[in-house]
């Protein structure tokens, strides 16, 4: 494993990473229904010699501009040795729900200076940083949601690419998935997934730690 | 209007129709806070002089093989003199969200024999029936479920044809409505509308009721 | 219509215009369930082009000199293009109901006072304002409540025409309607209507705004 | 007072009787908030040498055909003395309320009917049988529920002075009182009345049983 | 009536006179369900004409040092022209259930001082204020803390006639009725009444209002 | 201890013995917070070596006459080696605050018979049988109340006596305590003990267990 | 795999397994939190293409007495091809934490012979049926609970042995983990596993369902 | 007793003491279910002369540090003559429950001097100050649990050897109980005691206090 014995794994991002987490702290049974307690099990299970410290700090609808607000001391003050960061569909997301919201938008150029400066701050804190692309379970392509989704997506690993970050993309996962079945069998509104699309999120994680 | 003073229209459905109504039976206050209510109101207020009796029976996550079961105490012993039915976006959502699950599927052939049985026993007794076709918000017809909506609607026309049943069909009016924003607008999982969707059906029955 | 694409309409007003809205700002799903939430629907479904931008600030139990006091952070500061103002039955019904409670009263000097003051403040920085007179349900109009109400809408319809503002009068339907039926049909408490009467007021606002 | 010691006093009625009592039998601290326990304390503070035991029976939104049904195990059961009966109002107000719904309208001569009936089968076993008319607060006799109310009430009177049932008749008191004041100030439905309605309903039975 | 048209009377105490009423000022429909709320309907049914405006201020728990911290706000602010004090039993009663907790308890030399100052500082902002002794209901003159709650009556008939307020004393009206029954049959705590007891109360205080 | 290892004890009586227990069976963590579950705390941390199965079938509100009513399935069904009795506050309490209520009255006779018929119907079938007198708080024993709880202990004393049952009596322990305090310090209603008097009934059967 | 496509696996067991499930089916999001939602994920994101269909049948507080009284209804009407079998820690636990209630306690017997009862029964109806251990935290094996545990565990390998069932033995991971860890930071009563060791189990499954 | 007539008893620590206690003082009514209502309850009912004065103010999951912080407010200011002080479970427990957040973690050495430091600054405002060891009932003294709350045990024992404070050591009867029964029948997570426990500990103290 990159990360390596007693080091603490801060997990940000919005509805996706939160998933019911304690507040302020996620931590053990409080981290949540999502990938990071699955991320926590395998970790624990697979490495009890390690003692790896997974904290989860997802915010339900944040917004990398929210992120960016509670960076300090949600992410650099707990002085996590690695951190990882999954936003960008509630950015995407508003666009189309709430298009008479302009205020609630948070278009690519600011999501593209936001989330890279965020990653530059940090770097020189942590002794790693993963970048994960937003998940849409929308397979047509064409879809304006689904399109967006994948610009956004380019942008994080455009960032992932420029700044050294580390990578994961649990996307292809769920396309292939839904080569079997409709997406409709895990997620009503093609956002939050249930425990299989959090366990492909969590592989994803896992093996990007694991290289 | 095709409805007559004094006369009672009996509304039968799933959740779009449903809507939170009161039990046993929908009426004034009870009658849920979508298309029924809407109609009811357009009704008795540019028909004070009707005095409609709009009674609504939805159930949520009701196929029509549901409807069946409950037709008899449901709708015929309440003697109406005008019956909608608005049914089968849940016999065609549980083939895609329940894959693993076929017990809760109903096939076009189930759902077209029932439906057109539940017509032929009931117009001999009743003024009117009107059927109303199920509505999907996926705007991409290649997509399986919406495709599978398509069927079902075809099915509904078909019944409406051979039986001399009425006929309302709001899906155009959605499709319509989505060149201008994205069915994320009006809806996370693209079966249940907002207040601005259950107008448009609200629409399409009355107009059906007036023409 | 008078109101135009992207344009944004703030109602305001009492209870009645209130119906269980959300805080801070009501939108969307949040609109409550009374007429903003059908004025929006018609909007949207008739126009869904215009793509207009509806909001509902009312609160329950206001009367003119609450609304005063909120009017900067609840009406201008979210800088509308279209205000539509209906207030004036809680000005007059603590008159009836709470007869030993005077500081509850805000008689009919201090009505026509605040009222013009908040138009002529408002009409430099909006498009269109309207001004909805409101409505009391008891026909009689030798009820002491109902003649005040009455003198209540003279006022209204006095600053419409000296300032030049919209007006919308739904009263009238109401009598009507009370033709066919008795006022406890819509409302036991003759002030706040059932969605048929909510119907009548979106109407007579649809109907102005449309001219 | 005609009342003796150790006699039993049952009440029985709609809301207005009920008023929150305790089921299956209310009594003591079970008696409600409304005129049965204000009586109850008039007689128990008044006459504590009597030990009077006062028994409400009231159900909300009963008709006198509710009565009928219930009159067996509410009544005679409980081996009264006296029997007070208020019904009424709803009767009426179902007519103006649910138009739509006539199964829910007791009509004049339904109510003639049954109330006498009951009225001729419990007088061979009770010392004294009282009856209320029932009260509707709006004082414009031409409102169509009022002059209902009032053909309702000459029932009443009328089936009291063919059976020399005892009569209490609150509503002059009601009207006196509001040459003072609206009755929007006693109540907003003009058919619950506060406490000081409930003291001027036990005022007259007080009054009738002390004759 | 000593109270005239249009005056306000405040009446102030412990949970004897709170009885649940509305924060922060009871009055109408937040009454409470004691004395207070009597009062009101008897003053209201009787004697519509003079309008008198009833305020609830009673705070459960009290003694007369609560009541001192807050007269400012609670009474002198409210500008009544009568006041009603009733206060002591708890004053008594601390000593008798927390006798651990001496810091509870208001020995009668700070009762007396303490009720002295509040009705001469009032006096001369009031037509009239009038003190309610304390009421305990066992008939034991010899127990303790019955002992102790005739002790505090005592000082207030003193305060009343050395100041020239108005006195109630309800206690031999319950101690009559205690000749009839046994006091569990009122409380199970012998402090607080059933609505027997207060009308007990209420007429005591209305009597001194008329005489 | 009389009662030997690995023995069942069976608690049976009114709110002073049930206390919040779990039904069907209070045992262990559902013994309530009473006398039964302060003698099996005293029983398991004195004698854990003996393994006494303590169980509460204690019924708030119950007389002697809905002990017998029960006392098949929840005494006899469990097969106690050992019962306790303390029953009898409530056949005396409802005469004294439910007066008008007769059929709620258990009188002496009805008392004595049927709690001996218990008795003897049981001893045959167990090793031990404890009656426990009722206790009443209030030291002046030329109360109605209190005088008749004396006669209720003196019934209690002469069946033991008679039967050859044994007998616990805490109330001279209470009648000492408050010599020290008054009652009101430990309960005020005078009928349920705080956890010091539970103490002592606690103590009053070990000891007669321990006897 | 040896589970193949499109077939059915029904989990059965006591708290460990039911974990919140759904009633009275638990499958899709009703499976509950712990290893059988876990082991749903796993199949489903590594062989979505095998659509198993994973249901929970635990139920809290379950010992193989109950397993037995519901068999029929809750495992072979659903007709699976697979069965897996947790149960045993009730079995041993009620014989510590309520050693006085012999009536809770499964002997080893009767253990052996329900559970070997039960597979022979299924064996011929399904394609697989796996027996999985109990868990038990402490890995002091002197200690009297985990010594039975290891008894139970014994008998489950021998039924395993002699019948043909798979088996997996979870315990041996646990006892690795807690070489690293102390129990308590898993489970502060030894036997409720959190999410890391549900993975465990979960794995162990799998495992014998892959080989 | 050591404890003398209208002294206070402030008796401190964490969830053992706690035990639901009232907010912000416990007393009388509000000593929580625990140890201290026990001993409050030995007290008054062995000593009821003595009027001793008992204050429960534990907090759950409290350590020393906890207590230090809050010293001032919760045991001095309150001005107690006697102190007992139970503290350890939780600077114990959260080193292996939560080993991967060493915040949490209280080790010897600041327990220690912390304990230390609160008992010399106390000592010279009161009479007498009793630490109490705490208590875990894991029998198996090579648990390392178990090992580490011996080492805080003596830690305390020396504390009270080198200050004077009197001592209460409640566990020798903690393991002398286990040797009849396992401690899964007091307790699933070998911290929290049953009654029976809290029986234990209180007469402990109450041995100390009499000796």
């Amino acid at each position: 494993m990159k990360i390596e014995k007693n080091e603490r794994l801060v997990l940000i991002g919005d509805s996706v990473t939160d998933c019911g987490r304690a507040r302020p702290i996620g931590e053990r049974g409080g981290l949540g229904s999502g990938y990071p307690a699955l991320l926590n099990a395998m970790l624990s299970s697979r490495h009890p010699e390690l003692a790896i410290r997974v904290t989860n700090m997802g915010v339900s609808g944040n917004t990398v501009r929210d992120l960016k607000a509670r960076w300090q001391s949600d992410v650099l003050d707990l002085q996590p040795a690695w951190v990882s960061v999954m936003i960008g569909i509630n950015d995407v997301w508003r666009q189309f729900d709430c298009p008479l919201q302009p205020e609630t938008h948070v278009l690519p150029e600011e999501y593209h200076a936001t989330l890279e400066a965020l990653v530059r701050q940090t770097m020189p804190h942590v002794k790693g940083l993963l970048l994960v692309t937003p998940v849409y379970m929308d397979t047509n392509r064409q879809d304006p949601m689904r399109a967006r989704r994948d610009e956004y997506a380019a942008i994080v690993r455009d960032i992932a690419a420029r700044t050294g970050a580390a990578l994961a993309d649990p996307q292809p996962a769920f396309d292939r998935h839904f080569s079997h079945c409709h997406p409709m069998s895990m997620s009503w509104d093609y956002v939050h997934p249930d425990l299989t699309g959090h366990m492909m999120i969590a592989d994803a994680i896992y093996q990007a730690l694991e290289a």
